[in-house]
């Protein structure tokens, strides 16, 4: 937000052109996750893409894990969290994204967001519910816009007293 | 998907107006069944509409049933199950739209989608919570996009247990 | 929506800036309600903007309350019910937008939208839970896209029976 704004180059109608293939791939991201179609999560982010999201559901900073940088390591995170040992059904939904280029290749996205997680703990079944916004990076690498840097702020979570026990039984985590 | 793509001569404005107009017309049809203007309800699909989304909320495959074909079927098909003897009040969510044009009048779409339905079984409140993708095609028809053809695949639906008794009630059903 | 429609001078990319424009104005103010920035709530209104959404959780007719007139007006009575006395937290989401420009210069909007508000009633977490559409006018006011009304329909509100408790907590209200 405070870095120095290039100049842009593009008209009005590729300026909304770049705007919607940016939204294409926040989209496909989400849809590619819910769906756990992990050899393809990669490819929507850039190589050096940095994620801040990882513990962004509790409230105790001390908790949060550090940053996952890197296409590989973000896949293998998200695999971890979602399709390890303990398989979690998720629905990840954003909303009224505003989207601003910061150059013809660079450009900062917030959207209002929601998640749902389930997960069988025996005979319980174990529950999140989140809301807040992503702020995102995109950068446009060989003409195709990808997302760059992700971090997650939040409203509220609500989750079922042992929804975290998952990550006890995941060696990933 | 695996059609061969038609050459598409819309300049980049064009393309992003056509991407509007795909878009208006889905949100349309959310709100005109969700507020219960069935006499709107054909308009915004084509003459040969497809639609396999009934029995999408069931996951035993073999209750599924056959695609409605036709405008007027599929109004009367909606009008039925939620405007029928057994009134449901629903709310239908569409998001992170990904459109993509095959030709300068045809277009594919997918939408992350929540759905849900109340209705009254005597005492009890009957509700249904799902969450899923629409898969659409769009056609350009005398100036005009609508919907061509649509299906419904799910993450997870939830549904209280009497939820689909309101069949056994409903003649249209 | 009977008004004569002005002539729009905008060509195709223009217009669909204008539509992009639109829809981040109404994004930024409900990220702004929802994280409580009340100091920028304001200035994504026209000076004269109208809301008529107040009571509409209400079903009782005669329980709704007049529209509230003017930026400064406006910011007053969304930051008393929802910072007042009485915090409440609030998730509001608005999908699927129907944008129409009908000059160069005003537009109208429709949005489907869900609402989630809670708060503390001593020891009982209160909850309400809404659907419906938001209605909206949009005027260009040197050179940016502003909010001039809106009205809220609903579909569907759930509470619990102490919600409405907070206004008798809050001399705002």
């Amino acid at each position: 937000m405070t870095d120095p704004v290039q100049e842009i180059t593009l008209d009005p109608a590729e300026r909304v052109l770049a705007i919607r293939e940016i939204e294409n791939v926040f989209a496909a991201r989400l849809r590619i996750m819910d769906t756990k179609q992990w050899d393809r999560y990669g490819s929507v982010h850039t190589e050096d893409v940095v994620s801040e999201t990882f513990g962004a559901a509790v409230t105790d900073e001390s908790a949060r894990r550090p940053a996952v940088v890197g296409r590989d390591a973000l896949r293998r995170a998200i695999e971890g969290v979602l399709d390890g040992p303990v398989p979690v059904t998720s629905v990840h939904h954003g909303h009224t994204p505003e989207i601003t280029l910061t150059s013809d290749t660079t450009a900062t996205g917030v959207w209002a967001m929601e998640d749902k997680l389930w997960w069988s703990n025996g005979s319980t079944e174990e529950h999140l519910h989140g809301y807040g916004h992503y702020h995102e990076t995109y950068r446009r690498v060989d003409g195709v816009w990808l997302i760059a840097y992700r971090t997650l702020t939040r409203l509220r979570v609500d989750t079922t007293p042992g929804f975290f026990d998952y990550r006890s039984r995941s060696p990933q985590e």
